[in-house]
């Protein structure tokens, strides 16, 4: 396993994709998975193209989860524990698994607008529950615009409010320092995912009344440092 | 009834104060309520000695709803649906009232980090619930500091989701604009409130972490017009 990898399961939906460019051009290797493997190759080649001489290969999703030491969730909220179940025996103690979904409505038919109730409080926390043991979930990029992520000539200019056990939480946090605009904020324990994922179903309704297209992001005020 | 006034019920707390202080500054006629009176008059004193030549008035809770077509709930949430029972009477269609509270768990003993479930989905819904009809209840204010507010001489650096009907919540947006640093966005139905109320709590717990006494804020990226 490359330790510097990052593996990004659902690397060929939008969001994931946009991920997948900004660490590549941020040069790291990066591992795109997919359920199936024709699709990960696809966009792996998406991604090379775009950013030359990048490190990119594309892999079933257990194959890809298997390659990286952070590994992130990108597909869509009802398919999150189903993937998680089908890569679980090929992660290892050690391995943070980033849960990056949101349980909208959509996933029942009603509106992005709009959140389910999920028994363990969030996406973050159901997957928690599955997750091996030694695998720590962190909660990440959620209120991030695929659009912001995919327009690589541009700064995102977003915060990712991180959740999670405190050491795993970290190095996620450092992951957002390699995308330039986007800057890893401590958000606490994983339970507070509840509130991070929440927000996108705001911002997708602030999109939508104030058209606009790129989406919008959030910055934290005050905070030190900044 | 004064159509520019702006009645705080609970403008003894440290938000309410805040808001009392920061609408006076903007010469706005303000009413502080408060369950006791004499709180009230001792609240006003302090706005018209740091705001000379302000227009601030404390009165009863009921008293000083009946005085402003603006009505700001200012009371923590444990109080929000007593109080307004207590001032019900003297509400009348077409006034607006602002719901600020948060349902943290810390009115259940537990930490402000976290929320408390609210069978109507959020305090402004509950309150919602229990207006007299004509009344529209709007949400806004929740994520921003008490302290930044109480700070005249600095802009508070805030975003405010405003939700709720649209001609009421148009109506609360404006008054954002009367507050430096305070910008008014538009955040859709009441529901929504179920997020920004929670947002506060997320922001409680990163204010604990960053050691930010003043208190953080929030604001949307990509906001057309910003």
């Amino acid at each position: 396993m490359d330790e510097r990898a990052i593996a990004i399961l659902g690397g060929t939906g939008d969001q994931g994709l946009g991920l997948a460019l900004r660490f590549a051009k941020a040069g790291r290797p990066v591992v795109i998975g997919s359920r199936k493997p024709e699709r990960a190759v696809e966009a792996a080649e998406k991604v090379r193209a775009a950013v030359p001489g990048s490190d990119v290969v594309g892999l079933e999703n257990a194959d890809a989860a298997a390659r990286a030491p952070i590994v992130i969730l990108s597909v869509p909220f009802e398919h999150c524990a189903g993937t998680l179940k089908d890569i679980r025996a090929r992660l290892a103690s050690g391995q943070v698994l980033v849960s990056m979904a949101v349980p909208l409505a959509t996933a029942v038919g009603d509106a992005a607008t709009r959140m389910l109730g999920v028994w363990q409080g969030s996406c973050a926390e159901l997957l928690a529950a599955l997750a091996p043991e030694g695998v720590e979930v962190v909660s990440a990029f959620q209120n991030v615009s695929a659009h912001r992520l995919q327009a690589l000539a541009e700064p995102v200019d977003c915060d990712v409010v991180v959740s999670g056990a405190q050491a795993a939480r970290r190095r996620v946090m450092d992951l957002c320092g390699l995308v330039p605009g986007l800057r890893g904020v401590d958000g606490g324990p994983l339970a507070n995912a509840r509130i991070v994922e929440a927000i996108t179903a705001l911002l997708i309704g602030l999109n939508a009344r104030y058209k606009v297209a790129e989406g919008l992001g959030i910055r934290l005020t005050g905070l030190p440092g900044a």
